[in-house]
């Protein structure tokens, strides 16, 4: 493998997206967005139809970063082609989905704070792929998958559009908010001690110089956005959660949040997760947010709403930070989605696919 | 100053208290209680009352590691004691309490899970030392000082008993519990990964082998120690207020736990809290259980409720955690403490006693 | 901004040089080499000639790196190309050099272990450059910069061939070896404990599974690699500098990594340093491997033979590991670099170049 | 186990030695020092005579810590009284002795920087105790034992005095310098930059406020009192071995310190070594001074000059830092210390004693 560039097996296409969902977003993000579909090897010579697996990022990650280099490992595109073309993976259409924002991400939900990213997905990308390309237009055969915000947005997106995705894979999805964020707040009010607690003064520092050479820069924006997301006022402004210079939780807004939350969201939504084909989850023992835990916390919830146990205790080789992992997996005789998701669904940007996972049955 | 030895200019009694209370609590601990009552210099020429400062421990803390010697620094008796005989402060009685239990502490609260160490403090060692020493036997003369769980504990003995204590100094006191110890929850469901789930199979590893040998001890201590004295079973079994596997919230127990929440409690103690002479808060700035923060939501507690500001800026000696603070004072002309507290109310073990903190008021 | 994508005002050429000197070379590794060059806005209008500055890479990078995108930060090729589209810098001939080998990098040394990157670099690329390009080719206008591993090969590569290169940049480059790499000595060490002391054992396993997903690997890769580089037996096998069970220094191998570090070589190469036309030297307050140390090692051994001092102290914005800096320079009247080192050399993969430095002379 | 109080089985006899090698130190500490001698359980009721183990403190230590009390552990005189008491060791005289300084330690040599430490504890110590108990007194039952600088002192005062010390336990003791120190000397160089190089600027505001409650009092302290004992000048002045702007070192001054780098001195003093008739060494494995690697080196030193292995491998309840060990231990039919010192030479402070180490031969 050279380092400096790799020869996919199947094949690429970067689109533009013109999303009028996004357009006069309220950030003024733009509402063109790079779109990457990737068919495997062998579409071209066959009319057959294919499922497709969706592949949304962590936050601050932008569509382009897939194509990332770092040394001693494949960018993902790369990584998620070798499945099919060497492993044996059943074949399938890939979606690279941009919802990045100015704040770095959207958490993939509809916001006056941030925009219609919810809406863009289901409503834009989905029949743009669906018309290009001869994927099998049905949840059955539409999976979704993503890392970290990516594998919350991998989580709620099936719960609010059972009738678009049949399938999910999270990996260290945000989960469990008391465990992945009160520290993150309380840091933040620390952190803005520097600006008066005001987070505005902030990102008016932040935007003015070279971005993440400050301690705070990473937690700041990551709570900025999500405020964004969870808790904007009525004209958008993000409200932080909590009391900037105490810490205190500010209930109404904590609760927008956890309304958000995906733990808090499974027995609301309990009649979309029982109808999926299969939910993969993971995340390590010591992510640095406790997913780990949002992970457990979440298995149990739909061990609790009559999902099936199969769990299977497998060593990931993700990454140090979620070094083995928590399983649930649900699978039915004739699945058409083949469980390429788990092929596919890792644990995100340049790093390789995990292996070694048990039996997989070919799509029919 | 010889590292071996000091020389106190006042006296140091060490005494034996039989505690009807304690007798028969439920660890089977020792109801008969080391109780170390100082008297400054000049107390045995005169036949003057003095107001008494009660001192109270850290979690783990028991009354005789106030001897214990570090290199370079005094113990702490000896500096409280220095205070009076070359600094100035207005003579006070000093009382040292032991609150000790089998799990490390009490949190100085009455509870079925350790003891009644509250009514032990209150209605026994109150009264011992006011039987045998020429003290000013009224709530006006009479503070309450700790650090840590100690500065918990001397913020919830006044509110429960404003009759006794007129006033308290807390550095670095457990509060605002959401951020002071959920994260110490999410580690301790990984902690008891090791342990099936089981806090009790921890206990007994730990009573098996030298303490302190293995990273989770101390969270696990704290948290058990606490879940008895916060959230007992009827029986006294500690109840954690989390799954300890998937760390998910325990609403009931949590409940019991925000209930002495010192920031939840000021409403409902606003009457005791408004009749105090004299609040001392500090924290630091980068405490590693975020009790700045706390420090801070206290604050903002007790101005709601009317109590004048009087902050003072002080670069707190105390300890790295802790390097500045977050005062209020608050002061009537004639007190008869005349914040002798202050002088004593340092940060714990072995530390030094804060110094150029603004006038004292001699007592007349 | 976009954050994927930006248009540069010059033109940035990608080539492929292939090379005699990395024919057969040890590792295996490719003789055909990717080499970018960039000229900047104008080139195509004029027939002036350039000074040329030629940029390398920490450990680890393959020049494709330099393509990639990160949140709310900008390709160091783009902020590059602004410094001379935007910020008026002389403009200059940039020459992005690839120097990585199979165990990450070269060191830029000639080496059994590795290769000649030495020799590739000043005697194919420059010439390559040279000929392609409207360089003014001689060392008064040909610069080197680079950052960590690449600051270390831009110290030493004017020091072995002042006649091609006349000034220098720095930025965190490797030196004062004692403290820069015992640390990683040592645990290193305790890494191999896991691989029977056995480097190449872990270097198997580091190869089978998905790179970096264990704490040792970033360690294990640098130190094997430089070992390549430094200390090969005569066969080109890496020699560790050190005993891999109880990590006692090998003195040999040591003193043969002790040749390599610049802090060392300074008196050697007296000369050489003397007659170069400007030095940049930066590496923060706290990088993780003191090189800021290192950086005002080097400086003093600067002014030990004779360079003037040039301090500027400027708070550098590269990154949290090393955000204020040491510097010295060197200018004379007429200058044909000008200094756009100066604008060029700036930290690293995918960081913004530095602002605000003091005066330019342009090109005359 | 009561937290405040433990009964001795043997008795524990507290001396003050007046020392005519300590009068006039240039460090102006008392020549008197505490001087504490244990008898085992039967010492009183025999005319038996007893082998001694000295015992010997980490820096920064006095004699007085050894009473310190620290919740869930006893002290370390109880724990070794215990050994005797209930767990069958042969009986001895246990001898703690101090060494402390005015900058916290001596690391037991005779030095112009600190006093005649050395002298003292062989001199002076050893006839003292051997006057007032009824001691074996010669090398065969005369032990030495200690942790960190103590475990240094334990390695190095056999070395030099084998006519007085026949038997050792070194507890990660302080070895393999360029691994233990030098690390801390780039941190200190740091460090000084507060203090404008000038490490007596520090000592100055050290000595000036509470002791320890800045980041860098801790290494300042050791690096400046290693100083003083290990490279003054010739009027007692201690002098740093490295540069304190730059770090790098001082070769004359570091030179010092290497001679008496106990990995470095096995050669010089082999014949000594060899004639030891027990040596104990641990050090775990991940000390934060790396002195688990110079343990493993010492050990290689002592096989080099041909000592026996006779290796155990046991897990260490000593401290989180040191988890496991690395030991060799020789052994003689008819030894008359009877390894005594094995139960006994412990990690220190406040810790239990190890258990579980193989079969014990009564003495005879």
């Amino acid at each position: 493998m050279l380092p400096w560039r790799g020869e996919l097996a199947g094949r690429l296409d970067e689109h533009v997206i013109e999303s009028a969902m996004l357009r006069d977003n309220p950030l003024g993000d733009p509402h063109e967005r790079p779109l990457w579909v990737y068919v495997p090897p062998g579409y071209e010579e066959t009319d057959e139809r294919y499922p497709a697996v969706y592949v949304i990022q962590g936050y601050a990650g932008h569509v382009t970063m897939w194509a990332n280099r770092t040394p001693f490992r494949q960018p993902f595109v790369e990584t998620a082609d070798l499945t099919f073309a060497r492993d044996g993976a059943p074949p399938c259409v890939v979606v690279y989905v941009d919802a990045w924002t100015a704040y770095g991400g959207s958490q993939f939900v509809d916001s006056v704070g941030t925009g219609r990213y919810h809406s863009y997905l289901c409503d834009e990308v989905v029949p743009f792929v669906d018309a290009r390309y001869r994927t099998i237009a049905d949840r059955e055969s539409r999976a979704i998958s993503g890392k970290s915000s990516g594998g919350f947005g991998a989580l709620i997106t099936p719960m609010l559009r059972p009738d678009l995705f049949g399938a999910l894979a999270s990996h260290a999805g945000d989960t469990l908010y008391e465990h992945c964020y009160l520290n993150e707040f309380a840091q933040c009010a620390r952190y803005l001690r520097e600006y008066d607690g005001d987070v505005f003064r902030w990102w008016q520092d932040f935007r003015s110089r070279v971005a993440f050479t400050k301690e705070c820069d990473m937690s700041l924006t990551m709570v900025l956005g999500c405020s964004a997301a969870f808790s904007p006022d009525p004209d958008g402004t993000p409200r932080l959660p909590f009391d900037p210079v105490s810490g205190v939780l500010r209930p109404q807004e904590w609760e927008r949040w956890l309304d958000w939350d995906p733990v808090r969201m499974v027995d609301r939504y309990a009649d979309a997760l029982q109808s999926l084909r299969a939910v993969w989850l993971d995340a390590g023992t010591k992510d640095e947010w406790f997913l780990d835990l949002g992970a457990t916390a979440f298995r149990d919830g739909l061990l609790r709403i009559g999902l099936p146990e199969s769990a299977s205790t497998s060593s990931s080789p993700k990454a140090r930070t979620w070094p083995s992992n928590t399983a649930i997996r649900r699978r039915w005789p004739g699945s058409r989605t083949d469980w390429p998701a788990e092929e596919l669904v890792t644990s995100g940007e340049g790093r390789a696919a995990p292996r070694g996972r048990g039996p997989t049955t070919r799509r029919c």
